[in-house]
């Protein structure tokens, strides 16, 4: 099938992008001299995480036990959780997880560590757990420091447990203004993470893996020496976010939404067949003031999105009619993948495979 | 199964409010004499797309070629497509719902009408289109009066084609910042509507449907006399867009999504399960300056999310902790739905069915 021929709207993935931009991560990795444990999110695709573990990768990232369902379903060996896990129906979920595949999970409490503890004591290995560090974003996590050791001691002392190491998520370099600030963010970020890890082990106690995570950070937080494990997630296809952080620019970007144009009310006004059912009203109206970019066309914007309908601001003279066809460049492509059954793989004209998005909605 | 046992996050129907909320727009339709033709988009469920027949409604309005297959698979009668319908793929779909039920389309242009009436000519009988007119919202459709007139004379002329009628879906009243003015708005868009007809009419051009919808204005441009049929969609559940139309109050709202907290990292951060990957970006830093509304503590704001994290702002001093639930109102229930692969429908505390979102992700 030739990419004219598939039906709108579609997600479409240049696998000559992916690849590159999954080799360049795994090398950067290895230069840096830290595992790489990407993350899941952004992608969703069992094709797409076997060609990580391909590249190198130690195992996958995910934020759900819905997601490292699908994950071990596929044969994925090792898993790490990233998120705290709370509820009985969740528990019972890792626990079937953990007899299958090396699974992890974060804590950042004694109240989701205890449940597990009591659960993995009866199991025949202990669960492996990773503390949470809030480097800046504030969501989960502890500070830095003291906070983090407290709770390393009391969970050494739980039965069911196996304390693996701290990590964190140092999303907080979205919030950047220039380039050198994203730097000494994330290389703050590390540095509170390598003097946790060495707080920790100073008290006898077991801090193997120091793991960070975040794409515009990925190429400046594990140099940080001593930081063993880097979780990126949306560099294998990046998107409109990691233009603004100076982590991608346009060549980069893996995923467009190919849109047909379904009208054109007024000479400045086109209407295309790809809304927020497709693009996510992700960061629209908080991070950038459109709802994604037009592919080719640097002077037309996406100016307005409903569920069904992209409405794009044109120059009055622009040649686009009903029936064109246009790409667009989506803020956030995680977003988008979680709205998208399949994906169209495409290699120049060719459509070279549809690839199912496996955990799609797995937010459990 | 109870309310209690339901795994998080998940996505509630209180069946009371659904059933009163169908009920009182069944009856007000009647009342204002129109038939009720109401929108899919909303709940892209067959369940309820049943109850709203059976409470009266003519037939099933929604937008795209993707979900009326879904409609008239479940045996809808009568789908009305209320938007353009452009490509080959879709025009194929188009005549294989036209074999099989009553279906019509929205027009705007005559690159839309001329493939249809090509591909309907080699049919048994026409498709019937009704003609787009845009009387505020900025999106697809012709301004009213002339216009108008000018697509109905080339439309009549084309033979695969039937001429029903005009439609609007008068979206603009939300941003109407009074009362009074949404009801100005609502009803100066059914004037031009009922006048636009009567020039198609005066012309001797057929015009039987004059069809107006959106549920902020459902009550109002209705009673324009002569308008002939009403599409409101979001008035199932209604949301938090309608607290502020001043068409719902919180105990007309019909969807919550549950959610259970993981992480209490500060005193005056609460972080739950439900993220944007279920509650969706929709209208947050636009139309509102959060993510939804939390049920019964109007005093916490779910001030961030991003995909698996709602992050809550709380007062230092409130009793939650992490396991305990939370029912959050989202700011936009169509893009809820369109996230979800089933509902708990719910009566009290009890769970009394589940249903698929049969719909969900049908963009096509």
């Amino acid at each position: 099938m030739k990419k004219a021929d598939i039906e709108t709207p579609a997600v479409l993935i240049d696998a000559d992008r992916l690849e590159r931009n999954i080799r360049l991560m795994a090398e950067a990795a290895q230069r840096m001299g830290v595992a790489l444990r990407p993350h899941f999110k952004t992608h969703k695709t069992i094709e797409i995480a076997r060609m990580q573990l391909a590249a190198g990768a130690v195992g996958i990232t995910c934020a759900k036990t819905t997601e490292a369902e699908v994950l071990i379903e596929a044969g994925v060996t090792d898993v790490f959780i990233a998120n705290e896990v709370v509820g009985p129906a969740k528990v019972a979920r890792l626990r079937e997880l953990a007899r299958r595949a090396t699974t992890s999970v974060g804590i950042d409490d004694l109240a989701q560590a205890e449940p597990l503890a009591e659960a993995f004591a009866r199991e025949g290995r202990p669960l492996a757990v990773l503390i949470e560090v809030d480097t800046g974003l504030g969501r989960c996590g502890l500070p830095p420091g003291q906070p983090v050791l407290a709770l390393a001691e009391q969970v050494v002392r739980l039965r069911g447990l196996q304390l693996r190491g701290i990590f964190t998520h140092e999303g907080h370099v979205h919030r950047a203004r220039t380039k050198a600030e994203l730097e000494a963010m994330a290389l703050a970020a590390g540095r509170a993470m390598v003097e946790t890890a060495q707080l920790v082990r100073g008290h006898r106690l077991p801090c193997d893996v120091v793991s960070v995570g975040t794409t515009p950070a990925a190429l400046i937080t594990p140099t940080v020496p001593a930081v063993t494990e880097a979780r990126p997630g949306s560099y294998v296809f990046y998107d409109r976010c990691h233009l603004r952080t100076w982590s991608a620019t346009e060549e980069d970007l893996a995923l467009t939404v190919l849109a047909t144009v379904i009208s054109r009310p007024a000479r400045e006004r086109v209407v295309v067949d790809a809304g927020t059912k497709v693009l996510s009203a992700d960061h629209a109206g908080t991070r950038f003031d459109t709802f994604g970019l037009i592919r080719s066309h640097p002077d037309w914007r996406l100016a307005q999105a409903n569920e069904e309908h992209g409405i794009l601001a044109v120059p009055a003279g622009a040649e686009v009619a009903i029936g064109d066809r246009v790409e667009l460049f989506p803020n956030h492509n995680c977003a988008v993948m979680n709205l998208a059954d399949e994906v169209q793989v495409v290699r120049g004209e060719e459509v070279v495979a549809r690839w199912r998005v496996a955990a799609r909605g797995a937010s459990r």
